[in-house]
């Protein structure tokens, strides 16, 4: 029987970070049964290939106005119309079944959380530097530079936020931030207030 | 330059956990430049094949007696007559260059240094199980069963102390054990307050 509960590890960085790329490393290289990735739910409609579950919940804006009043989202927000939050229920259930939970999030939203949570641990991607983070959100060739200024700007913001979170890894190469992040995650198991469950 | 401060590692666990074989395992396969074993200094003289510097620091009780005077320990004790003591010049002047030093050293010993050393980190090995642990003991059969009895009576003492470790490892098997030993540093290295210097 595994009594031992799960830790809620947040994982922040600016656009362009690639903390995305370093969550897929580190899920096909290091993935196993007792670390979950936390599924938001969102009332935008779904985008082809999404899967509903797995991607995210995709649920009605009363449904979703209805979590909130019910208290049920650890944290949640609107952007462009839509409402996305993260259900507290997937959360807890997999956490006191002994499951880190993986809580992919920008800042703001990660702040929030861990005022709520401080038992969460908090991790935050850096890219190498910030020219190479301009480089980067440039490369994207996909929006306009007004666009990409106002990423910078919001990095910016972002970053000065760093000392907050209880860990940062520099995103030098994927493989090594994933690795790094593995380290992290397995240390953590280790903490002495996690295992309270063992019996000599 | 490396203006990162090294973390003060505490790593204790009764005899027979065998967390001399993970440790010399830890540098075999996971040592680099940036962590250190504490060198102790003692008054007892060298056995055969023990080298001042690397083994102990070989000093006289005259000058263990001037060092203690001088708060120049970060503890000591003493055993049979002789002393023992973690020199602090040592242990601060690598952590003060960026590495990190192991400080191996048994319970008692280690709350004292919790105690002085709020940022110090610890790591207790745990045999897997009791029964293992009085199987180990005896299986040396160097000592006497009166020997063994107290050393047990001493592991359990020093295993009611695990809650006051920020990590404990059980040594399932010294690899595995390794491994997660190198975790822990490699996560404490990656704290956002060890990396304080780190320029964006």
């Amino acid at each position: 029987m595994n009594k031992r509960r799960g830790t809620l590890i947040i994982l922040s960085g600016p656009s362009g970070s690639g903390k995305g790329t370093v969550l897929k490393n580190f899920f096909e290289n290091y993935g196993d049964k007792n670390v979950k990735l936390s599924v938001s739910a969102t009332t935008r409609e779904p985008r082809e290939g999404e899967i509903d579950g797995v991607n995210y919940f995709f649920i009605s804006k009363t449904s979703f106005e209805k979590m909130i009043d019910e208290d049920k989202f650890l944290e949640w927000a609107s952007f462009c119309d839509n409402f996305y939050g993260t259900p507290l229920s997937f959360v807890d259930e997999n956490l006191e079944n002994g499951c880190d939970v993986i809580l992919e999030i920008e800042v703001q939203g990660a702040l929030k959380v861990m005022e709520k949570r401080n038992d969460a641990v908090s991790v935050f991607i850096l890219p190498p530097s910030a020219a190479e983070l301009e480089k980067r959100l440039i490369g994207r060739q996909t929006e306009s530079m007004d666009v990409i200024e106002k990423r910078i700007t919001q990095a910016k913001w972002e970053i000065s936020n760093l000392e907050k979170y209880t860990y940062f890894v520099v995103n030098d190469t994927v493989e090594d931030a994933a690795k790094k992040f593995k380290a992290i995650i397995d240390a953590e198991r280790l903490k002495t207030d996690k295992q309270k469950d063992f019996e000599f």
